[in-house]
């Protein structure tokens, strides 16, 4: 086979990407390791800045999630029981949009089965070649039908942390760049009316909440939890014992507990993989970095490389400029790191540190008490939590 | 001999207060261990927020400060040879004065001279007795005629962080937090004409550097050094070289190098002793907290420690009001710890870190860039370098 731009990846980057390129007459073929069923099946993020909802209105994917999604104004900070607002658009004139990857990537696939796009599912053994190559790259992968090849100009590797495409980058040209904290998240999903019509960040000594929501019936709660912990380990109602524990308790009053639908520990990482272009490979997504969800920055800063890959190659098949293309890897990791920053800010203002000095601890409560005297640092958290400028 | 405040230790923060509270008619007794030779012989800070000139002013101490002080609208930040201007005045208003602190405690002297204040240099063994007694406290001390008492309302512990005072606070009731950093600041005092009008901080892969200034034929430079190295084992030429390699070659072409007055080494150290009040005795400035110099807020939180202090006494002893003395300790830490924090802040910014991680010392570089493309966050930074709100 052959097409223009050989996406890897079925997730919300690699959809998004096709939809857009496919748009402008650019032909794409995306292969994922999975069926859709499966990759609909992944509970992920639920909250979407402003570029990434501008991306979905460009591809056409935008009447769903404006018609069914939230604009939150703001979001809530308790600390260790009082509570605090976030006024984002008072601070930036913009809001976030809450609405499920899961709904984001069902609302792609759609676009994509009605404009006939190429999605190849089920591909094994999936291998990049010629990325550095004089003669033009290919990508190799089995199916039912037995080995396939396709050819083309660019490879999209958007493939997620544990996919083929970071490692076909030779070592000495990857660095990666790391950092773990003690700590998971331990998140359950439950088909309960949300406990706050904006997200709840709960700061507390024994350990960090989050009330947050997929819909006006679909809740999804977090709490930190040491990584030794099993989720099967947690019942359901040792969970929401330990969620309202760390609530005020005016909000626990109101929490209205259910089953969970899913449950599930996810440990948290903040990763770095430089550069994002290496010949004809670009990386997007979680494929070059992660980030621990405390911002709400990891959709949205694959979202941003897709923003720029999309330029870059839409300047390239249209106006024949690869400047977009050449600036790609710099200009993403810039804002990645950003939003790496924001990230691991809000992680350290939020989370109770096992071994941390009391010099430490007493330095994050007043983090928190100069962040609710200062509107220059609520501004700062505004314009980071809606997306900084592409 | 009898006084309603003795006040131990005579740097600026205890003659300030003296001096104040003298004009509203409260007397004072001023004890320091050392002659005012030695005293003004300290070479300290050079940043003086509005605040506390301000408060020299209320003093009667402001007019050589004005005359010969120096208004700074903003300062530069050196990131590896790039510079950058952080805008005080745009940001905030308001401007930081240049003065050394050794001028602010010669001012301070004479003008205790002048309205005869009583300050009694050399005294040794000062002990502090009663402080939460139902008689009241008194203090001890023994000078070349003998032993010596003095019965006061209040003690004030301005006596620095070798001092007694703080000592006098019982272990169980005392806590103390403090953080250590793998680096000294090697200081030189020369007598030339400053390389910039404006401060410089220089970010540096050699390692942090600062251009300062105590007037226009007067320069004080530092460079961030490993705690091993000893300030005798640095010649003027060396420190000259080390001090250029880590400017911009433009900056380093105009410094002009010339014998060192006085050269040293200081660690860095950040240290909050709660509480500041233990009945009748008021902790204030380095008995209480120490922040490392770069972001000039340790006379600067000495000076607003006075300021709370003066005001809770002035409503005693004028108002019959104990609401300013009774919230002295909570107030007084709740701006400390805010300076503790910004202090924390630009050291982290601004320094080599020897054992951190790859990823750290990205963010490290994260920071420098979020901060010079983010209004926000160099309103922050403004605000807290010229003092947050008393």
């Amino acid at each position: 086979m052959k097409t223009q731009v050989c996406i890897i990846g079925g997730g919300p980057s690699g959809l998004l990407l096709s939809q857009l390129l496919h748009l402008k007459g650019i032909d794409t073929i995306l292969l994922e390791k999975h069926s859709r069923e499966y990759v609909l099946g992944r509970i992920r993020a639920g909250v979407l800045e402003h570029g990434f909802t501008e991306l979905m209105r460009e591809a056409e994917c935008g009447d769903r999630m404006d018609a069914e999604g939230e604009l939150h104004d703001g979001f809530e900070i308790v600390d260790n029981g009082i509570q605090h607002r976030v006024d984002l658009h008072k601070y930036t004139g913009a809001s976030v949009m809450v609405y499920g990857q899961t709904e984001v990537t069902r609302d792609l696939y759609e676009a994509r089965d009605r404009m006939q796009g190429k999605v190849i599912h089920n591909v094994e053994d999936v291998t990049l070649h010629n990325l550095k190559a004089t003669t033009p790259p290919y990508v190799t992968y089995r199916d039912r039908s037995g080995a396939q090849r396709i050819d083309c100009d660019f490879v999209i590797g958007a493939d997620g942390f544990h996919g083929p495409s970071r490692k076909a980058i030779p070592r000495e040209v990857l660095r990666e760049f790391e950092k773990v904290y003690p700590f998971g998240w331990l998140g359950v999903l439950s088909r309960t009316k949300p406990v706050n019509p904006e997200l709840i960040y709960a700061r507390n000594d024994r350990g960090f909440a989050l009330c947050s929501m997929r819909s006006q019936v679909l809740s999804r709660y977090y709490i930190q939890v040491p990584l030794s912990d099993k989720a099967e380990d947690w019942s359901d109602a040792a969970f929401w014992a330990e969620l309202k524990a760390r609530l005020p308790q005016e909000v626990a009053a109101r929490l209205e507990a259910g089953p969970s639908i899913e449950k599930s520990i996810a440990p948290l990482r903040s990763f770095v993989a430089e550069p994002m272009r290496y010949g004809n490979l670009f990386l997007a997504g979680d494929a070059a970095h992660i980030v621990p969800p405390t911002g709400a920055r990891g959709l949205n800063s694959a979202g941003s490389d897709i923003h720029y890959l999309y330029h870059g190659l839409i300047n390239h098949y249209l106006n024949g400029d690869d400047t977009g293309l050449e600036e790609y890897s710099a200009k993403a990791l810039a804002r990645v790191w950003k939003a790496q920053r924001f990230s691991w800010w809000m992680t350290s203002l939020l989370h109770s540190f096992p071994d941390t000095s009391e010099y430490d601890r007493h330095l994050q409560s007043t983090e928190m008490e100069y962040l609710f005297s200062s509107d220059a640092a609520q501004a700062s958290l505004a314009e980071n939590y809606v997306g900084l400028p592409f």
